[in-house]
């Protein structure tokens, strides 16, 4: 008899919209509603798109899908860092590019020489050390870099909207997995605090490694020569190589994402296609066709004809990143 | 008052053993204690071997550690039956070595070339097609071929009470994986049905593949170039690669699982290195030190070296394979 006076407010606990609520950073617009819609559909079972949980996979881009890309990737800030820091100990490095440039602040001119350049510099900064040597360099700069613009750590520079993405996806059965360019010992140090993503559920671009028993411990030697680049066509072969099933849903936000995407939602059942556009230079920034970095060009036009979802940053997040709560 | 008498009965439910028993196979003797005390330390939460969740990584290897490798290693017997399988619409094959030696029956001769021999055979069965394909091909290929000793599908000669120590080793928190040396297509399409161990979590020698739009149908093709071998010293690369965190427990049975298990157990914390030993001519296979498959004898001295346990298929395993229940 007492009870029913308390119903309206326990309907109300349920139904106000709260930083719980799944998406709760997403507007509630038809870019939120597709991606709703599609994990209702495979969830359902019985119905005629239900997907089993064990081929529930979902990969994501990295830099500019997950956390920003801009002005450099995180990894290159990382590497003209560590030039800058170890230049004391390695004098020759003031005699020749592209090294000599970094020390001299010339960015533009370091990476004149391309590929090769940034070959080079990667090569100087980031090999020649154990794996674990490495990973506990990555974190100890994690820690204390802090990002030009926003002046935060740039872990704390990822997408709310995506990490509830990621959550909301798990929390359906999916298995979620980090498909990037960057190198895979770059972010497996920081994925599972940041993301919640286990190192083992990152896939990426890897140096040759040789195992060492020289020094009385066993140990794994990164070696100065590249072993695999999981960019773009490299992404469904990494995916084939690390993950061994075709995913389901794919999120990427530039060129360099599109056959992953396109390998993804090509085949049977239902598929799902997302690209992040850049389009908020206020709260983060806005470039597309014509960047150097994070280029989104024939992607864009693909996700036109394929009906792959184009995420608006204005439009479609209500903020960007968690401190904007 | 009435509880008192059903007491004695109750224990001896739990007491009598049973075939739904952890590792009922094996015999109660010192090599199950030593894996169920590990077992016991690194998930006994608060005490000094405890090892968190998300770092309770097992390592298997299959060919001889899950599964017979005599006489020949299962791929090979695949390899060998494609080739006599395609060779009517391959005139050419009967020109020249190996394959020639292969349909003439004459296996040591086909064999002779060494590697560079088996890769031949290998390319020229396994290579060419898109994954897709190879994965029916292996598949169906399981689904008929019968070993030539036991005449039994190859998959049903999967050792129990390796079976069992996977299942043992998962109820207790352990993400288990299996590295081998094989083809990790090979493996891939049957690994979940067979030992409970899914697609991404096996770990094998790889072969270079292309994404390909060219058929309309976007798609991997398998080319005819080794990517990587995943033995000896590659295994413990191959883990930190795909993995990318250290096992606490490798399981194998031959000098290309050494430098995996030496690895393995090298470091802080409670660490746990198993070497299968192949004693039993009567219900498998007796070998070791002098086989050329599945040689064990480096890996032999370093186990009583360093403590590993040394599994003796005829001391300590009830039955081999499932079909002995």
């Amino acid at each position: 008899m007492r009870r029913l006076p308390f119903l309206p407010i326990v309907s109300a606990l349920f139904l106000v919209p709260c930083a719980g609520q799944p998406l709760s950073s997403w507007n509630d617009n038809a870019a939120k509603k597709s991606i709703v819609d599609f994990v209702a559909r495979v969830t359902k079972e019985g119905g005629p798109d239900f997907v089993a949980k064990s081929d529930r996979i979902a990969v994501f881009d990295n830099d500019g899908t997950l956390w920003t890309e801009q002005p450099v990737y995180v990894q290159l800030a990382f590497i003209l860092d560590r030039i800058r820091e170890q230049a004391p100990s390695h004098p020759e490095w003031k005699q020749k590019d592209p090294i000599k440039s970094v020390l001299e602040g010339n960015l533009k001119a370091a990476l004149a020489g391309g590929d090769k350049a940034i070959l080079e510099l990667f090569a100087a900064t980031s090999t020649g050390m154990t794996t674990e040597e490495y990973g506990g360099i990555v974190k100890a700069w994690l820690a204390t870099a802090r990002h030009p613009r926003f002046k935060k750590p740039y872990t704390e520079l990822v997408y709310q909207p995506m990490l509830e993405l990621i959550s909301y996806l798990k929390e359906a059965g999916f298995k979620v997995y980090i498909v990037s360019g960057g190198g895979i010992e770059f972010m497996r140090p920081w994925t599972e605090r940041v993301y919640g993503i286990p190192p083992e559920q990152v896939v990426g671009s890897t140096v040759k490694v040789k195992y060492d028993v020289s020094g009385g411990h066993p140990a794994l030697l990164r070696l100065p020569e590249i072993d695999f680049i999981d960019d773009k066509a490299g992404k469904p072969v990494g995916i084939h190589r690390f993950i061994g099933r075709k995913p389901i849903f794919a999120a990427g936000n530039s060129d360099g994402d599109r056959e992953m995407i396109e390998w993804t939602t090509a085949g049977n059942g239902a598929r799902f296609g997302l690209i992040v556009r850049h389009t908020d230079g206020d709260r983060e920034w806005a470039y597309d066709r014509q960047s150097a970095i994070g280029r989104l060009d024939k992607a864009l036009d693909q996700a036109a004809q394929k009906k792959w979802l184009v995420v608006d940053m204005k439009r479609d997040w209500k903020i960007v990143f968690p401190f904007q709560k």
